[in-house]
């Protein structure tokens, strides 16, 4: 008997007079991606070589190093940065030592959309939901006494990612490190910006200029380090389904491989640097198939539609956090859970780095305790479960291996319609992304409303509760020091040597040469953030989303 | 090339020059019970219908009901109990208006050992590990307003099980609830005590006996009550190994199927009754392989060596518990970690129901809050990880099902070993099983010690931490006032009645006939449970373990 006819006999025997008396919870299962959860899968004929290989080697589902965390562990990276670069310093200094394996910057709402801290605009948001970095000195302070050369930086920068970038290259070359011994990234990814997260600056065609030339500069001069992390996280914070982040995420990849490719780079230059950044969310077996599914896409797409030929231009390496989106302000304990779940997704999954998200995220800034906890949670997985002891260990499974292809077949279906629109920013102008996108978060939020879909604590098992969590504020004076740090730089610096950088920074900018060492200079040299952005602004002009959106 | 050979090239082309530049983290891997873990498991030939078949059939490892948590969810059942019967009353009140969806009730010391609250020995442990019941009263008071004919309720309670099952009965006579109406358990595992938990009474032979009576009385008449919660979960606790836990746990199992076939029963008359607890620890993998192994074995073992012919008599079905022993008093709040990694694994491994422990277990009685927070960390799981609309959803996974191989052949290895030493009674009064788990606690120690296990927050990421969490104490006042509502009752019965009624459960307790009518008989007439035990203590003498113990 085949086992398509074993599995018949079975429902005639056993199942259908179960089901008589008990039906199922629900007439249909399906994932949130809403690909329908067949009720028993059983061996598949499979090509292993084609769709799984091995670790280390194309098409890398079943991870991109050969030993992957039997080698070592993913690097533990929480996502933090509040109030002044002093404050945030404490804070970095505070997780290194708690055992943190890797520091990620969060910018302030001015610092992300390149306004410095004593900009009119910039008013009662210094430092509030990151650090406020204007200038030079303020990165030295965030970095003070945390070596450059053996710590990994991820920065969440995206339309000036370039100007933190060079000053994150001085301040290391005050320490000694060459921009060579560098690793990290920066988040860089203006497309995802005009998706979904809003902190972008300039018109497309710039915006992909400044991106370019960051991929030229590090291909040369910081080999190690990650010249871009292409996000799906705020695609699915924003409300997307799983198999939507896979695809509009690898959809923006492949806009910016092709920006660099048109800008004149080789494909293997620049495309080991490309790293990715991706959402555990809540439906467990769906996140760790879509993370699988993302890099079987990607090797595809790397060397079958570009026609790259070194195996390192293939790899989709990533970045995860968990999903700020599902923690709740009811019952904040309960986000320990929902944090631990997906953070065991990303690791089943086989992601480079992660973060933890804290259990008080959904009310406030985190404090020390609930990072603490955070981290914990990566470290018990690590050193506690035993999963990161077997290579991709749910390999096999044959929900697991469904879910993977099902992701993979309706990611590259969304692909085609963006290639058809023309490309990921002509699906974005167009609307296309972002109304995908909304109408999947519509759907949630109405299976929220008919209970279809239950949150603990919010649509069910309530409780009446007075927070008993201790709270972590940003001090309001921090607002004003910062300024006035500010005001006391511009009158230090030399004020000749700043207008002949501007000059030389404009010509630059309204030509084609690479703009990041006209940035390095003039960072070095005390022009602020805002300064350069402000020049870029007047000449490129801001982006407007359009008006329909 | 055969996926072997393929194997072979990857290790040659891509594995061993990188092993070279960065070795593994350990030179082997294993599980907890030592089992190797390979690198990389790749698809296997598998005999689908033998080794996994479909679910609610033979030989069960894909679960015992054909739709699993698609028709309902596991039963979430806290175990609780403290103070007096008022006091776990009110908690059970709170747990169902939680979502609790099944009773588990935790008795303190000297009701485990069949003292009343005003015996001198009880002094100081009246209400402290679980609540008091002396006498019908005490469990009436503890199911107030609690429908016995709608809930499930689980007793953790051994030697003197069949005397609180008789009460229980009786409180839901008065509820007019029938007998055959109830649905629970009882643990009424003697075995389990003599190896690892300690709290026995009698010698093995009346202890067998009594444990027997429950089956027979429970076939007739309460045929929807699970008559034993054979139980590895302590054993576990005690520091043994995943393959020792199900290894012991099953041994003990044809222990007591094969006392019950000796005292004249049909094995398909009681076996449908018979369930299983076992601990939900921390190695994930082999957790879940652990429990699908279980299910395999007991279904070849009840067909095959004791030929029951009734499908219901080959289940396997089993409660588990999160493992308390790996919680931690330091940072209490990482244990909800652990708590939600282990749930998991339960859950995966297709548990009947769960209980989640809270994060403070391990420094005190859980408060309200807490026990709040782990039975979220069940509803999480089952409402929104998405775990629950799959059958077994990790079955294919190429290191599931190895391990889960693996287990099963390991476990039947020590099954044989017991056989030959006579079966599981006489493998404990040797210390053989008492021996292997000592030796495993011990290496595990050794592990710990020197830092080869990472226990975090203990030999690893501690810090200075000031305990922040509320605490819940017991009244000392508790235990007199159980005292006095003893004496209150003593008075207050038929002294004539109570005087006829020992001498025939005395007549009884000498001859062969059930005891269980008996023992309903005397507790309706307000006999305590330290007045039965102590005349069946007087008879049957009190076991003591071997002095080498």
């Amino acid at each position: 008997m085949t086992p398509e006819e074993q599995k018949k006999n079975w429902e005639e025997r056993t199942l259908e007079p179960i089901l008589k008396k008990f039906p199922e919870r629900k007439e249909e299962f399906h994932t949130s991606s809403d690909i329908p959860l067949p009720r028993l899968l059983t061996p598949q004929e499979l090509d292993y070589a084609a769709k799984l290989g091995f670790p280390g080697e194309y098409p890398f589902t079943r991870g991109v190093q050969p030993s992957m965390y039997r080698g070592r562990f993913w690097t533990m990276r929480q996502y933090a940065g509040y109030a002044t670069a002093e404050e945030s310093n404490r804070r970095y200094r505070y997780l290194l030592e708690q055992g943190q394996t890797g520091l990620s910057v969060a910018f302030d709402l001015p610092t992300q959309i390149g306004y410095d801290a004593n900009d009119p605009i910039a008013l009662g948001e210094v430092g509030k939901v990151g650090v406020s970095i204007s200038s030079l000195e303020d990165m030295a302070v965030l970095f003070d006494q945390i070596p450059l050369g053996k710590v990994s930086t991820s920065m969440t920068i995206n339309a000036p990612a370039s100007i933190l970038l060079a000053m994150y290259i001085v301040v290391a070359k005050r320490q000694g490190v060459e921009p060579r011994q560098l690793r990290g990234t920066v988040q860089n990814d203006i497309l995802k910006e005009y998706i979904a997260r809003g902190t972008y600056i300039f018109p497309p065609a710039p915006s992909m200029r400044l991106i370019t030339d960051v991929f030229r500069y590090c291909q040369r001069e910081a080999p190690r380090w990650n010249t871009i992390s292409i996000s799906g996280y705020h695609i699915r914070e924003a409300g997307s389904t799983a198999v939507q982040e896979a695809a509009f995420t690898l959809a923006n990849g492949i806009a910016y491989v092709q920006a660099a490719i048109d800008a004149g780079l080789d494909v293997d230059s620049f495309a080991s640097q490309l790293s990715f950044f991706f959402n555990a969310h809540n439906n467990f077996l769906e996140e760790v198939a879509k993370f699988r599914a993302a890099r079987r896409m990607w090797a595809r797409i790397m060397r079958e539609r570009f026609n790259a030929q070194d195996p390192r231009s293939w790899m989709l390496r990533f970045h995860t956090q968990t999903a700020g989106s599902t923690l709740t302000a009811q019952q904040p304990e309960n986000n320990v859970v929902r944090v631990a779940l997906q953070a065991l997704a990303a690791v089943m999954g086989g992601t480079q780095s992660l973060h933890t998200n804290s259990m008080d995220e959904a009310l406030w800034l985190p404090t020390e305790r609930a990072v603490r906890v955070a981290l914990r949670t990566q470290q018990i997985i690590a050193h506690e479960s035993g999963v990161a002891d077997s290579i991709d260990p749910l390999a096999g499974s044959y929900v697991l291996e469904y879910l993977t292809d099902e992701i993979e077949q309706r990611a590259e279906e969304y692909i085609r319609k963006i290639d058809d629109l023309g490309g990921a920013l002509a699906a974005i102008e167009n609307g296309f992304i972002q109304g995908e996108i909304q109408s999947a978060a519509y759907d949630f939020q109405r299976a929220v409303e008919r209970g279809d879909e239950i949150v603990v604590g919010v649509n069910a098992f309530q409780v009446d509760e007075s927070l008993e969590l201790e709270r972590l504020k940003v001090d309001p004076a921090i607002e004003e020091g910062q300024r006035q740090r500010l005001s006391d730089l511009r009158r230090g610096r030399d004020a000749t040597r700043v207008s002949e950088l501007l000059g030389w920074l404009e010509n630059a900018a309204r030509g084609q040469d690479n703009l990041m060492p006209v940035f390095i200079e003039c960072v070095e040299n005390h022009i602020t953030l805002g300064e350069i952005c402000g020049l870029l602004r007047r000449l490129w002009g801001e982006y407007r989303p359009p008006a329909w959106i």
